[in-house]
């Protein structure tokens, strides 16, 4: 896999161009709205096409439960399944069995966990992983990785980085050995590990490099660390990365975070933000954050964002979602959603024209600080 | 208000033809979505429209909590505030507040009741839920009755139904003296009430038609009374209206309830069943229900209904609806209520063309018996 890169800017790293899947072109920089269990919640296929989302992620651990290869393989797998013809991206199920703490154990081969359902056992291995992203039918597929807590000591983290390393090598290999699934090519991303240490991030970088693999991720991140912290690792470790390939920051971020990350040379995102906060009654707009709970929207006839186009804005005023939010009606979700989905979306649309003109650098320090500026005035 | 008729059935009471409002004409018979809260739950104004849906169903009580009047008013009324230009009916709230049962006390005058939200103190009359509906702006408004419970002696339902034709009469006078909300006039319908005692029914009917209204419900029904009962109640009362105005049942029904009404000469429904079913599962299909929860659509990769048209048989699998349903994602509850509401109006758009073609009779009776007789089957 080529990122064709059309534009770099000139006062930073960032570049935008494409890279191609078996289901079509994505253009970099780009966001991935979270479709965990084969939906993005609150969103249907359609609206993800209205939206003209690219590109989506699937969660592999998720899916992997419920509803399980078996269901995948016989319909045909996840696009199928989920009515969506774009690519789809699934993480490898290693940050969510992290998550999972007391019911997970790593060892050398892979690890053991229990499902957060109903606690039956399961194992996931780096070879396991590449088949189950296979019968999923995913676009791009990620390595299984171990996600060490970030406050772990050094020799924890460099253990568990090697040990990533080694998995990293297996999938590889038993990827490159699978057949195609479902007519498509399958793409195959690494994730480099390391935690905050940026020479472990170069050890990472070069083992992955050895390798060799469609795409690069940096994971590790957004998992607490400060957000200087996660800048200084993405500013050491992106450009160690391959030009010409994909770079994906995994689970990252807030709208700033892109904008930041995508000067620092990162052209894939995907975080639930945007979903989740929606879901909240936290909204983004170009005046910064809105919360559709506050009283003072009760008789605002206003969209959420004038400057916005997206269908909430031009059907919604605030007062009705408002509304919508304090009874608890599903249809506010939904509308909530659409709007936060479209603000990544557009604000990724922006920033490869702006990177394409020239100018990003000066229009991500204006965008910038008119959110900052606005955040504070709009709790007001 | 004239509901002018284009085609009677030559087999049955059935009717086709149209009235008008203040925003367009509505084709009868028709079905009301019924969108409690300012939304039609899981769906968006546009979906309606998509849907094809000549009109919703708001209600009064809960309208009144929340937002309350102070907010519609501010926001243009109900219309502009929901997004939703097509007509709208408001019920009276008289149903809702006799729902609340321990929290509200009836006198002459009118009911005084307590919120569910908060347990504060309110009190509706005629009068007041006129201007009510005034402030909401619907374009068919309902008058205040007493729903008695349906096992009450004859007596209350006696005492009950004079008081409410009393109120019924109170609520047109101060219809009449209103001037227009938002530049568009709001038609009134009154309630026939008697329980089940047909001669109270007819009672009722005289004492609504010496008032004279826009149009004529038919109140008190499916509160628990057989269905069988409800019929005869029917049967009874539609043809003491007046032939030339709607006549709308209240709160029914099922598909079939919806059939076998129509042959007894009504023209309007609403009920909560297509879209509370929908977010519980269970979907109607021309082969009978559906129970979406059900294990045996695992991998099935047909539509709800392979006769359906609706954007949910268009883009999504049986397998997929229960894998959404079996994981709570909210996907699954818009898509399978777009289904049930299309179910619906669709079901109305075909009895409207088969009493155009003289044909309804017979094809009540095959529909009928399909839908019997694939009810058990699909259990299977």
């Amino acid at each position: 896999m080529k990122l064709v890169i059309s534009h770099t800017d000139p006062h930073s790293r960032a570049r935008t161009g494409w890279f191609d899947t078996g289901r079509g072109a994505v253009p970099t920089p780009i966001f991935m709205p979270v479709g965990t269990r084969a939906a993005v919640k609150a969103l249907r296929a359609r609206d993800l096409c209205d939206l003209d989302a690219k590109i989506i992620l699937g969660n592999t651990y998720h899916l992997y439960l419920r509803p399980g290869t078996e269901v995948l393989e016989g319909m045909g797998g996840l696009h199928r399944f989920a009515g969506w013809e774009r690519p789809i991206l699934t993480d490898s199920g290693g940050f969510q069995v992290y998550s999972l703490e007391d019911l997970r154990k790593v060892d050398e081969g892979g690890v053991t966990f229990r499902s957060h359902i109903d606690g039956t056992k399961h194992r996931f291995t780096p070879e396991s992983v590449v088949e189950t992203q296979r019968s999923i039918g995913s676009d791009i597929a990620m390595v299984l990785d171990e996600c060490p807590p970030s406050q772990a000591p050094r020799e924890y983290q460099e253990n568990s980085m090697e040990r990533s390393m080694r998995w990293a090598g297996r999938a590889r290999a038993h990827h490159l050995q699978q057949p195609e699934a479902y007519g498509v090519p399958q793409a195959q991303f690494g994730i480099v590990q390391g935690g905050t240490h940026l020479d472990l991030r170069s050890r990472s970088v070069e083992a992955l490099r050895e390798i060799g693999f469609d795409g690069y991720a940096i994971g590790g991140l957004a998992v607490g660390e400060p957000t200087a912290t996660m800048y200084e690792v993405v500013d050491h470790t992106a450009p160690l990365l391959p030009v010409d390939q994909p770079r994906y920051l995994m689970g990252v971020g807030t709208p700033q975070n892109l904008l930041e990350c995508i000067a620092r040379g990162v052209d894939m995102f995907d975080c639930v933000i945007p979903t989740r906060n929606a879901r909240n009654g936290t909204l983004f707009t170009s005046a910064g954050k809105l919360n559709l709970r506050n009283t003072r929207h009760r008789t605002d006839e206003r969209p959420l964002d004038e400057r916005c186009d997206c269908e909430t804005c031009r059907t919604a005023s605030r007062a009705y979602l408002r509304h919508l939010f304090n009874v608890d009606e599903i249809t506010g979700l939904t509308l909530a959603t659409i709007h936060n989905v479209h603000f990544y979306l557009r604000l990724m649309e922006t920033a490869r024209a702006r990177i394409a003109d020239g100018t990003y650098t000066a229009w991500m320090a204006s965008t910038l600080e008119e959110m900052a500026k606005k955040e504070v005035s709009s709790e007001n």
